[in-house]
Protein backbone atom coordinates (compact mmCIF):
# COMPACT_ATOMS: atom_id res chain seq x y z
CA UNK A 1 0.00 0.00 0.00
CA UNK A 2 1.63 3.05 -1.37
CA UNK A 3 -0.43 5.59 1.03
CA UNK A 4 1.61 8.43 2.70
CA UNK A 5 0.81 8.36 6.62
CA UNK A 6 2.00 10.69 9.06
CA UNK A 7 4.98 7.84 9.84
CA UNK A 8 6.57 8.69 6.69
CA UNK A 9 7.53 12.04 6.76
CA UNK A 10 10.25 11.88 9.11
CA UNK A 11 12.42 15.00 9.27
CA UNK A 12 14.50 16.07 6.87
CA UNK A 13 13.48 14.07 4.17
CA UNK A 14 13.07 15.39 1.16
CA UNK A 15 10.34 14.97 -1.72
CA UNK A 16 10.09 15.81 -5.73
CA UNK A 17 7.02 17.00 -6.72
CA UNK A 18 8.20 16.96 -10.45
CA UNK A 19 7.77 19.90 -12.74
CA UNK A 20 5.96 21.99 -14.77
CA UNK A 21 6.30 24.62 -17.97
CA UNK A 22 4.30 28.04 -16.98
CA UNK A 23 1.79 28.52 -19.43
CA UNK A 24 1.36 31.87 -20.67
CA UNK A 25 -2.20 31.65 -21.83
CA UNK A 26 -3.16 30.20 -17.99
CA UNK A 27 -0.67 32.26 -16.45
CA UNK A 28 -2.63 35.79 -18.04
CA UNK A 29 -5.80 34.42 -17.55
CA UNK A 30 -5.16 33.49 -13.63
CA UNK A 31 -4.30 37.66 -13.45
CA UNK A 32 -6.87 38.80 -15.07
CA UNK A 33 -9.58 37.16 -12.55
CA UNK A 34 -7.34 37.29 -9.30
CA UNK A 35 -4.51 39.43 -9.48
CA UNK A 36 -5.38 42.22 -12.68
CA UNK A 37 -2.03 44.40 -11.77
CA UNK A 38 -0.38 45.67 -15.03
CA UNK A 39 3.12 43.29 -14.46
CA UNK A 40 0.81 40.44 -14.33
CA UNK A 41 -1.25 40.71 -17.54
CA UNK A 42 0.74 43.45 -19.64
CA UNK A 43 2.33 41.60 -22.31
CA UNK A 44 4.20 45.01 -23.45
CA UNK A 45 5.73 45.57 -19.76
CA UNK A 46 9.15 47.09 -20.09
CA UNK A 47 11.70 44.81 -19.08
CA UNK A 48 13.44 47.72 -17.03
CA UNK A 49 10.31 47.87 -14.93
CA UNK A 50 10.03 46.59 -10.90
CA UNK A 51 9.53 42.90 -11.93
CA UNK A 52 11.65 43.14 -14.94
CA UNK A 53 8.85 42.45 -17.33
CA UNK A 54 5.10 40.69 -17.69
CA UNK A 55 5.59 38.31 -14.97
CA UNK A 56 2.89 35.25 -13.10
CA UNK A 57 1.00 36.41 -9.91
CA UNK A 58 2.63 35.00 -6.94
CA UNK A 59 -0.63 33.19 -6.23
CA UNK A 60 -0.43 31.64 -9.50
CA UNK A 61 3.07 30.06 -8.56
CA UNK A 62 2.10 28.66 -5.28
CA UNK A 63 -1.21 27.21 -6.64
CA UNK A 64 0.78 25.49 -9.25
CA UNK A 65 3.06 24.62 -6.42
CA UNK A 66 -0.31 23.08 -4.62
CA UNK A 67 -1.08 20.95 -7.66
CA UNK A 68 2.21 18.98 -8.07
CA UNK A 69 2.37 18.29 -3.67
CA UNK A 70 -1.60 17.13 -4.66
CA UNK A 71 -0.55 15.07 -7.13
CA UNK A 72 3.01 13.86 -5.97
CA UNK A 73 2.12 13.41 -2.43
CA UNK A 74 -1.46 14.18 -1.06
CA UNK A 75 -3.28 12.25 -3.74
CA UNK A 76 -2.52 8.89 -2.02
CA UNK A 77 -1.85 10.05 1.75
CA UNK A 78 -3.76 9.88 4.86
CA UNK A 79 -3.64 14.34 4.84
CA UNK A 80 -6.17 16.05 7.01
CA UNK A 81 -5.53 19.58 5.41
CA UNK A 82 -3.89 22.36 6.76
CA UNK A 83 -4.06 25.21 9.06
CA UNK A 84 -1.54 27.26 6.93
CA UNK A 85 1.92 28.71 7.23
CA UNK A 86 4.42 30.86 8.87
CA UNK A 87 6.39 32.08 5.74
CA UNK A 88 5.55 32.68 1.95
CA UNK A 89 7.28 34.36 0.32
CA UNK A 90 7.67 34.94 -3.80
CA UNK A 91 11.45 34.97 -4.21
CA UNK A 92 12.02 36.15 -7.31
CA UNK A 93 9.52 36.47 -10.50
CA UNK A 94 8.23 33.35 -12.81
CA UNK A 95 7.62 33.96 -16.07
CA UNK A 96 5.76 32.35 -19.09
CA UNK A 97 7.70 29.54 -20.21
CA UNK A 98 9.67 29.12 -17.48
CA UNK A 99 10.11 25.53 -16.22
CA UNK A 100 9.92 25.13 -12.81
CA UNK A 101 10.50 22.09 -10.34
CA UNK A 102 8.87 21.34 -6.79
CA UNK A 103 9.77 20.06 -4.11
CA UNK A 104 8.55 19.37 0.09
CA UNK A 105 11.14 19.08 2.69
CA UNK A 106 9.95 17.75 6.04
CA UNK A 107 11.07 20.26 9.14
CA UNK A 108 9.75 18.46 11.88
CA UNK A 109 6.59 15.72 13.11
CA UNK A 110 4.98 15.61 16.44
CA UNK A 111 1.58 13.34 17.51
CA UNK A 112 -1.24 15.61 18.08
CA UNK A 113 -1.67 15.52 22.07
CA UNK A 114 -5.34 16.19 21.90
CA UNK A 115 -5.82 13.68 18.69
CA UNK A 116 -3.39 11.01 18.90
CA UNK A 117 -4.38 9.69 15.81
CA UNK A 118 -3.22 12.66 13.97
CA UNK A 119 -0.10 14.33 13.31
CA UNK A 120 1.37 17.73 12.91
CA UNK A 121 4.29 18.20 10.35
CA UNK A 122 5.66 21.20 9.41
CA UNK A 123 7.40 21.77 5.77
CA UNK A 124 9.12 23.82 3.81
CA UNK A 125 7.70 23.23 0.02
CA UNK A 126 9.48 25.21 -2.52
CA UNK A 127 9.86 25.96 -6.20
CA UNK A 128 12.89 26.24 -8.62
CA UNK A 129 12.71 27.98 -12.07
CA UNK A 130 15.59 26.71 -14.23
CA UNK A 131 17.54 29.40 -15.47
CA UNK A 132 19.54 30.08 -18.51
CA UNK A 133 22.77 29.07 -17.51
CA UNK A 134 21.83 25.51 -16.37
CA UNK A 135 21.38 26.47 -12.81
CA UNK A 136 17.86 26.75 -10.00
CA UNK A 137 16.90 29.91 -8.54
CA UNK A 138 14.42 29.59 -5.61
CA UNK A 139 11.28 31.58 -6.57
CA UNK A 140 8.49 30.07 -4.11
CA UNK A 141 8.73 29.28 -0.57
CA UNK A 142 6.37 28.24 1.53
CA UNK A 143 6.40 27.01 5.32
CA UNK A 144 3.31 25.41 7.00
CA UNK A 145 1.87 23.03 8.92
CA UNK A 146 0.32 19.50 6.96
CA UNK A 147 -2.12 17.38 9.26
CA UNK A 148 -2.01 13.66 8.78
CA UNK A 149 -3.34 10.91 9.72
CA UNK A 150 -1.58 8.10 11.80
CA UNK A 151 -1.33 4.75 10.15
CA UNK A 152 -1.71 2.58 13.32
CA UNK A 153 1.30 1.02 13.88
CA UNK A 154 2.56 3.11 16.77
CA UNK A 155 -0.95 4.32 17.85
CA UNK A 156 -0.79 3.51 21.48
CA UNK A 157 2.45 6.18 21.47
CA UNK A 158 0.84 9.77 21.82
CA UNK A 159 3.90 12.63 22.98
CA UNK B 1 -5.22 62.53 -7.20
CA UNK B 2 -6.68 59.25 -5.25
CA UNK B 3 -3.69 57.28 -5.51
CA UNK B 4 -2.81 55.52 -3.07
CA UNK B 5 0.79 55.85 -1.90
CA UNK B 6 3.37 55.02 0.91
CA UNK B 7 2.62 58.09 3.04
CA UNK B 8 -1.15 56.92 3.13
CA UNK B 9 -0.30 53.49 4.46
CA UNK B 10 0.02 54.51 8.17
CA UNK B 11 0.33 52.19 11.17
CA UNK B 12 -3.13 51.25 12.18
CA UNK B 13 -5.14 52.01 9.59
CA UNK B 14 -8.18 49.59 8.11
CA UNK B 15 -8.95 49.18 4.68
CA UNK B 16 -11.89 47.86 3.63
CA UNK B 17 -11.94 45.57 0.45
CA UNK B 18 -15.15 45.33 -0.31
CA UNK B 19 -17.89 41.45 -0.41
CA UNK B 20 -17.91 38.49 -2.43
CA UNK B 21 -20.19 35.65 -2.40
CA UNK B 22 -18.17 32.10 -3.21
CA UNK B 23 -19.45 30.73 -6.25
CA UNK B 24 -19.59 27.28 -6.75
CA UNK B 25 -18.87 26.46 -10.36
CA UNK B 26 -15.71 28.38 -9.98
CA UNK B 27 -14.89 27.05 -6.39
CA UNK B 28 -15.24 23.86 -7.94
CA UNK B 29 -13.10 24.26 -11.25
CA UNK B 30 -10.22 26.06 -9.05
CA UNK B 31 -10.17 22.83 -7.37
CA UNK B 32 -10.16 20.73 -10.12
CA UNK B 33 -7.13 22.52 -11.97
CA UNK B 34 -4.80 23.76 -8.98
CA UNK B 35 -6.18 21.56 -5.46
CA UNK B 36 -8.49 18.26 -6.20
CA UNK B 37 -8.71 16.50 -3.23
CA UNK B 38 -11.54 14.99 -2.36
CA UNK B 39 -13.05 17.95 0.08
CA UNK B 40 -12.45 20.17 -2.48
CA UNK B 41 -14.00 18.58 -5.33
CA UNK B 42 -16.79 16.27 -4.43
CA UNK B 43 -20.50 17.35 -3.70
CA UNK B 44 -21.10 14.13 -1.14
CA UNK B 45 -18.34 15.11 0.64
CA UNK B 46 -19.62 13.77 4.42
CA UNK B 47 -20.66 16.49 6.72
CA UNK B 48 -18.99 14.33 9.53
CA UNK B 49 -15.90 14.54 7.55
CA UNK B 50 -12.65 16.30 8.33
CA UNK B 51 -13.89 20.09 6.85
CA UNK B 52 -17.57 19.29 7.55
CA UNK B 53 -18.68 18.87 3.64
CA UNK B 54 -17.12 20.29 0.62
CA UNK B 55 -15.02 24.01 1.10
CA UNK B 56 -13.29 25.73 -1.05
CA UNK B 57 -9.64 25.67 -1.78
CA UNK B 58 -7.41 27.86 0.62
CA UNK B 59 -5.24 29.09 -2.09
CA UNK B 60 -8.95 29.85 -4.10
CA UNK B 61 -10.30 32.30 -0.27
CA UNK B 62 -6.56 34.04 -0.88
CA UNK B 63 -6.54 34.53 -4.59
CA UNK B 64 -10.56 35.73 -4.04
CA UNK B 65 -8.83 38.34 -1.14
CA UNK B 66 -6.27 39.35 -3.60
CA UNK B 67 -8.55 40.07 -6.14
CA UNK B 68 -10.30 41.87 -3.24
CA UNK B 69 -7.67 43.88 -3.09
CA UNK B 70 -6.61 44.79 -5.97
CA UNK B 71 -9.63 46.11 -6.67
CA UNK B 72 -10.25 48.19 -3.37
CA UNK B 73 -6.31 49.64 -3.55
CA UNK B 74 -3.75 47.97 -5.35
CA UNK B 75 -5.79 49.29 -8.77
CA UNK B 76 -5.00 52.71 -8.15
CA UNK B 77 -1.82 52.68 -6.08
CA UNK B 78 2.10 52.99 -5.98
CA UNK B 79 2.71 49.58 -5.52
CA UNK B 80 5.76 47.69 -6.46
CA UNK B 81 4.77 44.29 -5.63
CA UNK B 82 5.21 42.21 -2.74
CA UNK B 83 8.21 39.37 -1.30
CA UNK B 84 5.32 37.42 0.50
CA UNK B 85 4.56 37.51 4.10
CA UNK B 86 4.77 35.58 7.90
CA UNK B 87 1.46 34.31 8.02
CA UNK B 88 -0.99 32.59 6.21
CA UNK B 89 -3.83 30.60 8.16
CA UNK B 90 -6.87 28.70 6.87
CA UNK B 91 -9.08 29.47 10.20
CA UNK B 92 -12.27 28.02 9.04
CA UNK B 93 -13.73 26.63 6.23
CA UNK B 94 -15.09 28.24 3.52
CA UNK B 95 -18.10 26.87 1.47
CA UNK B 96 -20.05 27.48 -2.01
CA UNK B 97 -22.56 30.59 -1.09
CA UNK B 98 -20.67 31.98 1.90
CA UNK B 99 -20.09 35.47 1.34
CA UNK B 100 -17.03 36.98 2.70
CA UNK B 101 -16.17 40.19 3.88
CA UNK B 102 -12.21 41.41 2.88
CA UNK B 103 -10.47 43.68 5.44
CA UNK B 104 -6.62 45.07 5.22
CA UNK B 105 -5.31 46.55 8.67
CA UNK B 106 -1.74 48.00 8.10
CA UNK B 107 0.37 47.09 11.05
CA UNK B 108 4.17 49.19 10.71
CA UNK B 109 5.64 51.54 7.92
CA UNK B 110 9.13 52.22 7.21
CA UNK B 111 11.13 53.89 4.38
CA UNK B 112 13.72 51.67 2.49
CA UNK B 113 17.42 52.71 3.34
CA UNK B 114 18.78 51.14 -0.16
CA UNK B 115 15.87 52.63 -2.03
CA UNK B 116 14.40 55.89 -0.07
CA UNK B 117 12.27 56.20 -2.54
CA UNK B 118 10.44 52.85 -1.25
CA UNK B 119 8.75 51.83 1.42
CA UNK B 120 8.25 48.91 3.09
CA UNK B 121 4.78 48.70 4.35
CA UNK B 122 3.56 45.34 6.94
CA UNK B 123 -0.18 44.70 6.82
CA UNK B 124 -2.39 41.93 7.65
CA UNK B 125 -5.61 40.54 5.48
CA UNK B 126 -8.22 39.32 6.54
CA UNK B 127 -11.48 37.72 4.89
CA UNK B 128 -14.44 37.06 7.21
CA UNK B 129 -17.37 34.79 6.29
CA UNK B 130 -20.77 36.05 7.18
CA UNK B 131 -22.69 33.26 9.81
CA UNK B 132 -25.92 32.44 10.06
CA UNK B 133 -26.50 34.10 12.97
CA UNK B 134 -25.71 37.24 11.86
CA UNK B 135 -22.10 37.68 12.86
CA UNK B 136 -18.44 36.57 10.92
CA UNK B 137 -16.21 34.21 11.19
CA UNK B 138 -12.64 35.09 10.02
CA UNK B 139 -11.35 32.24 7.64
CA UNK B 140 -8.24 33.43 6.19
CA UNK B 141 -5.36 35.38 7.58
CA UNK B 142 -2.20 37.02 5.74
CA UNK B 143 0.11 39.02 7.24
CA UNK B 144 3.04 40.06 4.15
CA UNK B 145 5.05 43.07 3.44
CA UNK B 146 3.43 45.17 0.66
CA UNK B 147 6.28 47.68 -1.40
CA UNK B 148 5.17 50.93 -1.81
CA UNK B 149 6.60 53.88 -3.98
CA UNK B 150 6.87 57.05 -1.77
CA UNK B 151 4.85 60.22 -3.23
CA UNK B 152 8.06 62.48 -3.01
CA UNK B 153 6.35 64.76 -0.23
CA UNK B 154 8.50 64.30 2.20
CA UNK B 155 11.24 62.58 0.14
CA UNK B 156 14.34 64.20 1.49
CA UNK B 157 13.60 62.46 4.52
CA UNK B 158 14.84 58.88 4.96
CA UNK B 159 14.96 56.22 7.83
Amino acid sequence: MATVAYEDLSPGRVIDLGRTVVDRDEMLAFARRFDPQPFHLDEDTPADSVLGGLCASGWFTASLWMRAYVDHLLADSTSLGSPGGKELSWLAPVRAGDELRFQLEVLSARRSRSRPEMGLVEMTGTAYRMTEDGGEQCVLRFTYTGLFGVAGKDSEESS
